[in-house]
């Protein structure tokens, strides 16, 4: 039996038992905000394992009050590989559906196409992947591509998300003109089907209050309906039979996920939150995530300093960097100490992290003796996504309802994908 | 013959003539200042073509003007393993002398003595890895170790650098009371052996003004000039033989590496700068890094989006935080353009990356048809140890006094060891 603390230090912990509350809650919290459907991100766990639980397989019984999952989506060729593996294995949604959730570019065409004859092969034609498109020229390479691979036994047609911008501006065109526009150009491409209307609700990662986050979550409905509305007209006025309402519609992110609310009646909508099967410190912030018992993921570190002098009054343990990361949050600090709202991480190095009292002038004591140099914490990383991705491997608990401790047995070894 | 530009992106690109002519600046600098010993930190290349550039073998001739490179820093176990490995093979210094630059625990002393095993075989004891101490109960748990593990054939005992805190306030015992009782505590071992002094000249890093940077430096030495001094004088005192002028006296840090001069004559000094062979955006700005040209370590990345509304006038790319990672800068923002100081990279995600114009309100025209859909950039990132360790492989150029472009032809394939 190999307890937490036994580990080699730094080690990235997941708890399992968290990891499918988190994903039940979701479902459930989609469903009675009327969104019937739910299509998960990897980027954030990328394992097999993660997904199965994501995909809620195991759960049969209380499927009424929960939604559907329905599909994926990735942000790597490895995510999306590992996403279709599952799919021609179990060849059933949500594995068989899944989008690659970054603007398509043409270098990665050919890898798509692979993997995308791979799983409509094994599921019959049933499985697809859909690529995001925001810019016109993306239409006119994933038209050229077809044009050039395209024979008799190979007529498929690249399914196409729409990305639009709602706010965040990041990526997505505009839900003006030029998104119209671009709508229309898929829609009458011969190579290409447009299957619906992504966007990224990446704003509500600064919001805390609950009534702001309502009000982004409102507007991104809004914009979306409108966008719809004008694509209805826009067509109609051209006389290309096209049923808008039969896009689907992704929306979401973590932080906003217990937020939206369907009373706008958007058909077909689902939702794509993809941290929440982690959470961290930062989704604590939000209140995405309500209490550290929902953290499904933590960074493991060993006490290899004490430092009790008038400068440090501190002790340094082995996880800097290259293994939390330095994402920064409005919380301030790198990381916290599960279960210990006393101690703050005030300083990081590549691999190492110093950790003390909070205090208004740092002087507070440092409490030595509940910290022995050799024993081990388990930090709560600011982005879990990004710290997770710093690992070869995860080591799992599952303490039930139980808090993990760093006395937590190891029960599984998950392996993350890796690269891009 | 494969370009950069032909890459999967996003790739860690290595400039060897760069990391070559990095190398021998900071030899023939060290020398120039009085410091005779170079021993580098493996910890930002990671890799045993890296380690074999650093140690100079192949650069005879030019001896005499050049510091002699004694040795090697590791801080982490695969690290290590590396240089180990490179000492059983080669048989001779640099190889044969590592430092394990992280204070010790006991955790890892089992894998730490069975490397020591294999390289003091290998080379008929020449070979050794000394450990780092800053606390007494490292020296009871290395003694209770060397006990334990101890027979006739195997009395091997513990080598210790003793880790100072000249002013960095990170990991260190202070040079007051505390430090010199605990270098005596060593000294009076049967178990160790007191090889050196370490200490990391950290507070380098925020420091841009070379006269500042000196007297940094200054102090650093006179504080470690002061131990050994007080050191002595309490050995003598309890009439402790002991020759304190023979320890090893191991300094620096990359941004201080040319401020290093040994106007006090300590002796036995050595420096161990690290992150020199890459340099990065954060050594543009202490001025370690006198140009772009000195740039040893890139993110290649892909445009794979344009958007040319009133929000953005931007462009994005596809490397993102688990590509370049978070660190912060004083000059602001997460890497550069290469090539390009009228860009700045100014909003980061997990796998995108915003790049438009500076100017004063953002709203100055992004030159898109400079930068097509598809084509590549390299990124200098702001702290090259971390995007460097976020890559399985480093595509390697060797452009020699030509700049590196997008264009260049990859020429060699390194792989960094992961983990700890």
């Amino acid at each position: 039996m190999m307890l937490l603390d036994d580990l080699p230090t730094p080690a990235f912990i997941v708890d399992k038992h968290a990891f499918q509350q988190n994903c039940k809650a979701a479902r459930a919290a989609a469903a009675k905000n009327g969104i019937p459907r739910l299509r998960p991100h990897v980027k954030t766990h990328k394992t097999i394992e993660g997904c199965i639980i994501q995909a809620g397989i195991h759960s049969a019984g209380e499927e009424e009050s929960l939604a559907d999952v329905i599909g994926f989506v990735a942000s790597t060729l490895p995510e999306l590989a590992m996403v279709v593996k599952l799919g021609c294995q179990y060849k059933r949604k949500p594995f068989t559906d899944v989008i690659f959730g970054i603007p398509i570019c043409k270098s990665k065409l050919l890898s798509i196409q692979s993997m995308s004859h791979e799983l409509t092969s094994a599921t019959h034609g049933e499985g697809c992947i859909h690529v995001i498109v925001d810019n016109p020229q993306q239409v006119t390479f994933l038209e050229e591509f077809a044009q050039q691979n395209t024979s008799d036994e190979n007529t498929q047609r690249w399914s196409v998300f729409l990305k639009l911008d709602t706010g965040y501006h990041r990526a997505g065109i505009t839900c003006e003109k030029a998104g119209v526009n671009l709508a229309t150009q898929i829609i009458n491409s011969t190579h290409l089907v447009l299957k619906g209307l992504y966007t990224h609700c990446g704003h509500s990662y600064n919001i805390q209050d609950s009534g702001v986050m309502k009000e982004t979550t409102n507007q991104d409905h809004s914009m979306i309906l409108g966008f719809l509305n004008t694509l209805r007209s826009h067509l109609k006025s051209s006389n290309r039979k096209f049923d808008v309402s039969s896009l689907s519609i992704s929306v979401g992110s973590t932080p906003s996920m217990f937020s939206h609310d369907n009373a706008l009646k958007i058909p077909n909508i689902e939702l794509h939150p993809g941290n929440y099967v982690f959470y961290d410190r930062q989704q604590l912030w939000t209140g995405a995530c309500s209490s550290e018992k929902s953290i499904g993921g933590f960074v493991l570190s060993r006490i290899i300093g004490h430092y009790d002098d008038e400068h440090r009054n501190a002790i340094m343990v082995d996880a800097g960097a290259t293994a939390l990361t330095k994402e920064s949050t409005p919380q301030g600090s790198m990381c916290s100490v599960l279960g210990r709202p006393d101690l703050e991480c005030y300083r990081m190095s590549q691999e190492i992290n110093m950790i003390r009292c909070k205090s208004e002038d740092g002087a507070k004591p440092f409490p030595f003796q509940e910290f022995p140099l050799g024993s081990t914490v388990l930090l709560i990383p600011n982005h879990s996504c990004l710290a997770a991705a710093c690992f070869e491997e995860y080591h799992v608990v599952d303490g039930g309802d139980n808090s993990v401790s760093t006395k937590s047995e190891v029960v599984e070894m998950w392996s993350p994908v890796k690269g891009w």
